[in-house]
């Protein structure tokens, strides 16, 4: 049994269509940041961060980070098949392209969609914002070069979570002046994470679509 | 038998103090940020971001990607217990903190060190840098907190891989206004480390020191 709190479209979409595909049995918890349930004092008990997505299991243990919780929820239920366990010969590869995508990708999704967390004044908040679509796009034509030549998938020929988290930052670009969806082999990326009913189940229960 | 490519105080730090505790069989390879020889084209070939550090195992597979490696080598050698295994109990915790150091505290260092990669022009470099500055120390407050109430670790009572990774990202505070060896839950987690005669090699062979 898990609690998940989450908010539509936010970073729990990865961790919210693994749950769907492992089965598990989960009480979703919406946290409105319209509302700012994300600073209630309950919420930052559990995410001093004031962050989506957070996770309890166990009865009453707490993780957060989006990344953390996509790998830790993949291993935990191996029959998902959605993680190459240690001692795999894809290990290696999963680890860095989570480590990558969280750390890269998804950094750089944050100085488009919140670049007042990282620098001041308005101006200077847009040249951000600019130049993160410059860097973005950057990543894109590198993630896109390594699936033409490695793919289909980020490990090779299997789907795993970091593909799922792939297609979920993919949909955060999708305002920006070159969505991810854009290149080849990225789109093909994306219509297979879409093609699995986990992820479609995931979107349909937030509410929300996603543009390939 | 590993290969390691490592750049005196950088990100191998973390990595190269896990090779001597575990004591594995490495090749250390230099590579010369000053002379380039991070954008040489052999080196491209194995690490397309120009970064280091990078890994070669098992004959001719590569991983980059500090964090990334960081786990895989805790993982691969259980018995230097540097890391929870899957199902241990501060398996969450383990993931979440190498994360969330990953994305945001060593992010937060890029923005001091490497600004230019972020905004275009010299004032707006200036103000990111100084802004980075600020988050560098909520992010040292919280951790600081979160180690006052459950520390003396990251994880609880016991030395992680995760917290050779924070006394490395310390490292990289050593020039601003405050240091993370300033709060005193992570001095003493930064102590730790350094008390550790794999982390003192370390920064013997890179021929550098750290200031606590």
């Amino acid at each position: 049994m898990y609690k998940l709190y989450w908010s539509a479209g936010g970073a729990n979409m990865v961790v919210h269509a693994l749950l769907r595909e492992i089965g598990a049995d989960v009480e979703m918890i919406n946290i409105d940041i319209h509302k700012g349930d994300q600073r209630s004092a309950a919420y930052l008990k559990l995410n001093p961060h004031a962050r989506v997505p957070t996770l309890v299991y166990d009865g009453d243990k707490v993780i957060y980070e989006s990344a953390a919780i996509t790998q830790f929820l993949a291993e935990r239920h191996p029959e998902s098949g959605l993680a190459p366990l240690p001692g795999h010969p894809d290990r290696g590869a999963y680890l860095q392209w989570m480590v990558y995508l969280t750390n890269t990708l998804q950094e750089a999704t944050m100085h488009y969609w919140h670049n007042d967390n990282f620098i001041d004044g308005a101006d200077e908040q847009a040249k951000l914002k600019a130049h993160s679509q410059q860097r973005i796009a950057k990543i894109a034509q590198f993630l896109d070069d390594h699936l033409a030549a490695k793919g289909p998938y980020l490990c090779g020929g299997k789907f795993y979570a970091c593909d799922y988290f792939l297609a979920m930052l993919a949909r955060w670009t999708r305002l920006m002046a070159n969505p991810l969806h854009q290149w080849p082999h990225l789109n093909k990326l994306i219509r297979a994470a879409l093609d699995r009913p986990a992820y479609r189940r995931m979107l349909e229960e937030e509410g929300i679509d996603q543009p390939v």
